[in-house]
């Protein structure tokens, strides 16, 4: 374990200009009255607390390493990467630091932001690499502050490559990481969890492999954390280099560095610029299948877990790190021989959390962004508090502008053409729309044979929970009620289930029945009657684009449709329905049925202009059944709808018979804007 | 209803020098994104928004004088009276001001602490009165702003009566009560509701009734709320009054004070202290019967009711005021016959609620207080905030200690020699203990005859909720497991069932089953052995006067033990088993064997030496069983502990057996102090 007394920089004389250190114990401190009960432990840990927790309960962990795309597109890849491998439960991932790549800047693919993205986003505890080489102190703080503000936690502090063949030591600058891990410590105290690279076989350009190993322990003793080793071929060079750097006094982690065998150019490639040697035995096997892209994979493989089971089993190994060079298949395969590869189908709240700390206590979020987490992450990113515990009266909650709809984290991972294919060449009517939305509930092919994989509104398959819901779906879509999130209600199951469980073990969680969805105004008119009947069972929430809105619910208090009973803990209520932030909700959803569905169509082309008259005419709805033990009302409540229309009451000519909803509310409940 | 426009207040040039007002509306607008979800508009409504929200609902409703009491034992019972009183639901009360009974100080008899009492420990709406006349301006001031401190919202301004005979208007004093109003506009803005006073005859001092009719309208003017009337004693007088406000333009409610008769004296006093005449009518039937106090009473109410029925079918009288004397009988019998008394069984929450300000938003409490709520108000009197939708890891709650046992509103209700009579003229053993507390579960006499209508940590007879549990209990105690505190397992009941319901209706109510009670150490070491087969079903905290603590709380989190699930509202989850709070309230709980029950037999007696012996060697344990929607395992728990006292395992000679448990936690988790 790392024994905090013999960090140097402790004695670091220069006070924190920056503050840094301290305010990150005082805000964990003034959250600390309520924090979320379930993840108390997963979401305030640091880096080096959940390693040391992982590695005292004797559980093997694995971490991955990526580096920084080339393209938005190659961004939007790695981005979906980082969801489907965060699902293994890595411990962290790490972006490497390419200074040819302005690392430091905005662009979507730099280091910085695909860190900040994974850390935000995807929920994920990472490492942002950082090189020093040829680097004003100012620009590194400059970085360091910047990783800071956008909740990235822990640093790789590296050297990096002297640009030049010409570099030369200089007096106040960065010349080792060393330097770097100093900086770090003196600028941001104990803000960051600092990593530093060792090298099992010495680095290329120390003199020795002693003098190596002494470099390492003085980046050690100037704060750093934990190890990370370049890339080895038998486990042996590993367990010696563990015991030397034991034998010289450098007590914290020392994580392996993998790396499975991918191909043959890959591995010449890598080899040539870490200068290592690959071994006799391994070459051997290699060149006579190099032509073989798939005999060598799999041989990376085997290799990989052959020499990754002898380092577990050492006992001096509490992890695994692995270089993946952004691919996923034979990683995930490694992982999965070893039983590391863990897709607990639990989650621990029922929506996508982020990693960012200022969110660490947030625990509820309004239930209209459950497929599109990104975005409710992205329109409260500016947010100073999070709601936990409860959502509360958030009379004005300040959700940004959702106007980039081409934010590359929000992207749709599908292309133009796929999209056409989906959602339809041509439109012809708005039943055709109605098709659609059809064939996405049912995983049948649309008319023109291509499977629905996503709609505007969700960009993945149908969850797992909605599919219980399937037939009834399926039938009210046909009939234009246009739905696009619910859920069923549920009364007490444990909280383990595999479907609608989420949180830790031995509680319950519970469900109200909800429904979303969009539907012409003559729906409306009939559905407002059907409604009067289903009075207070039911809440309901109905608005167009133009922010005509009328609802039951009671002073605008949200409702709690989520919520989850554990032992010895207090109740959990992760997902409401908030009338408020629905009018917020309401843009955006309106918004994508033009930018992501209008704009695939020639401007004034029927297509654009028959889901421009949805855009228009149709109203947003959502409704609530309050009654979680009943069986959920709410199919009923639709069904009423159509029995009304199908069968309307004669009209009694001195009525007045309403043909848009009640508009009374809408002044009062409009959020101001 | 009330024209604000029509303040000339809202003229007066002097700035708010206090803030008052303003702090009044910020901290409403601060606590808006996490107020309590159930009694929102009950709790944040101001009295005159209640009472124009009941009025325009077409609710009757009715309020409550009192006078402050003479002596300390007088305030108990008044308090006592204000519990019960306060059951028939009552919009507010007020409290006379006594100026010659030092009514501004901290006696326990003075008008400001029994009106502070009625709101902080009763949970009352509650008006101070207050007179003006031969007081400074400064004095006048400090009454208001510790009136303010203590949570006291409402005035009834009044001039009061001269002190002597040579009272002459001074320039810059208070001569009437407008100036008063004028004042509490000026010095506090809008943070009072302020009542004054009507005269439906004219006042007595007043040149005509016109005039008098022309004081009323400028104290209306100056910023009053509302009106009550002066006793009257017929409907005409009371409804020719309002039209003649009406007419002059006076807006505001008036509400008529109502006098029931309660017998000949008291009336002959009232009428001339207040130089009222009695009609002839009324004096021609009691003349006759003046020396039958229970027929003066019965005419007293039958009159009173015959007016209130006129009044409240005129349509103008929006809720009626009644002048109790500080008499119960005869104020709840008139509110019956009216069907205005409406003792609802169905609870806001499951504790009670305290009016005080800055507890409106209060919404969760530990439950070991649940009997001894206004001591638990009284040890958290001084928190800033109060916890709302979660207790939170309450680090270390500032709980006031609690020296002051005479407290006189934490005092019992029964005499000592009631309480001797109850709980033992004479202990012979730690049986007779037992005893005692198996006649207060079981509501049985005790071997001297006596009923156990109490026991130092419950000053009332057995909840009904904890009947649902008395032959467990009943059980239990007699073997010396004694309970304090108990609540069965609830899974899901209607929140309007009478006996376990709260919150609104259409909701739903849970519980998790908690037992706390007293018990031996060789109880607890066999107890701690059985705990381990309900790992992590029960969860437990065991500790005994000196602080040796033993639980299996999870990083010390608290256990929602009560919550209730509403249409269109968050959760609410209004009791925990907080393990911190725990040890502040073992101090409390321990404490009472010693100040209530050890202190009443003489000192080196053989009882108090028996009571001693619990105090210093039992511990207090606390169950909650987690799985709610199964049967409740905490009687089988007992049931094993008891098996395992009765049938101990043959003694392996090498295992050590435990004499104490284990002390390891004690150290960090005893409370800092």
């Amino acid at each position: 374990a790392v024994n905090e007394d013999n960090y140097t920089w402790r004695t670091c004389s220069k006070s924190d200009s920056s503050g840094a250190s301290n305010s990150g114990c005082e805000s964990s401190k003034e959250s600390s009255r309520s924090s979320t009960p379930v993840l108390d432990t997963d979401r305030t840990d640091r880096l080096r607390d959940k390693m040391r927790r992982r590695t005292e309960s004797g559980d093997h962990w694995f971490s991955l390493e990526f580096f920084p795309p080339r393209t938005a597109s190659g961004a939007v890849n790695l981005i979906s990467r980082f969801d489907r491998m965060g699902s293994g439960g890595p411990l962290f991932i790490d972006v490497t630091w390419h200074p040819a790549g302005d690392p430091g800047s905005d662009k979507e693919t730099s280091s910085m932001m695909i860190a900040s993205t994974a850390v935000n986003y995807c929920g994920l505890e990472s490492i942002l690499h950082l090189t020093c080489c040829n680097q004003t102190k100012e620009k590194i703080t400059g970085y360091l502050s910047k990783a800071k503000r956008l909740g990235l936690k822990n640093i790789m502090a590296l050297r990096g490559d002297p640009m030049g063949a010409d570099w030369e030591e200089e007096e106040a600058g960065f010349n080792y990481a060393t330097d770097l891990v100093k900086h770090i410590r003196c600028e941001f105290d104990d803000y960051f969890d600092i990593c530093v690279a060792g090298y099992p076989t010495g680095h290329p350009e120390a003199e020795s492999y002693d003098e190596d190993l002494r470099h390492l322990k003085e980046k050690v003793d100037a704060g750093a954390d934990f190890i990370i080793t370049q890339l080895f071929f038998r486990a042996d060079t590993f367990l010696k280099f563990v015991r030397d750097c034991r034998a010289i006094g450098i007590t914290c982690p020392i994580l392996p560095g993998i790396f499975p065998i991918q191909g043959y150019q890959s591995l010449r490639q890598l080899v040539k610029l870490s200068k290592l040697e690959v071994p006799e035995e391994i070459m051997q096997v290699i060149e006579p299948i190099k032509d073989n892209d798939a005999a060598i994979r799999n041989y990376g493989i085997e290799q990989a877990v052959g020499m990754c089971r002898v380092l577990l089993e050492s006992g001096e190994v509490p992890g695994l790190h692995f270089y993946t060079l952004n691919r996923e298949v034979a990683t995930m395969e490694v992982l999965r021989q070893l039983g590391l590869w863990i897709e607990d189908p639990r989650r621990t709240l029922p929506w996508a959390v982020s990693a960012h700390p200022k969110r660490k206590v947030e625990d509820v979020r309004p239930i209209f962004w459950a497929s599109r987490p990104k975005s409710y992450i992205y329109r409260t990113q500016d947010w100073d508090d999070f709601p936990n515990g409860r959502w509360g009266n958030s009379s004005s909650p300040a959700f940004g502008e959702l106007n980039d709809y081409y934010l590359f984290y929000l992207k749709s991972k599908s292309s133009k053409d796929a999209l056409l294919k989906m959602w339809g060449e041509e439109l012809t009517s708005e039943q055709s729309v109605y098709e659609v939305f059809t064939s996405y509930i049912t995983a049948q092919p649309n008319v023109a044979g291509h499977k629905v994989m996503c709609l505007p509104w969700n960009d993945d398959p149908l969850a797992p929970e909605t599919n219980l819901l399937k037939d009834e779906l399926d039938k009210v879509n046909r009939r234009g009620v246009l739905t696009i999130n619910s859920q069923p209600s549920i009364n007490g199951k444990p909280s383990s289930d595999p479907i609608v469980g989420w949180g830790p073990p031995g509680g319950y969680v519970f469900q109200k029945a909800y429904l979303e969805f969009f539907t012409s105004s003559e729906n409306v008119t009939a559905l407002l009657k059907v409604l009067k009947k289903y009075e207070p069972r039911v809440n309901y929430h109905i608005v167009n684009v133009h922010g005509q809105n009328t609802t039951n619910a009671h002073d605008m208090q949200p409702n709690a449709v989520t919520w989850g009973i554990f032992p010895g803990r207090e109740i959990v209520q992760p997902t409401v329905v908030d009338p408020v932030s629905f009018l917020y909700w309401k843009d955006e959803a309106f918004a994508l049925w033009i930018e992501q569905w209008a704009k695939l169509y020639e401007d004034e082309s029927p297509s654009r202009m028959i889901i421009k008259y949805i855009h228009d005419n149709y109203f947003l709805v959502n409704l609530v059944d309050n009654d979680f033990p009943l069986d959920n009302c709410l199919w009923q409540v639709i069904d009423d709808m159509f029995e009304l229309l199908d069968n309307p009451p004669e009209e009694q000519p001195a009525e007045q018979t309403a043909e848009q909803p009640n508009d009374e509310q809408s002044d009062k409940e409009q959020p101001g804007k």
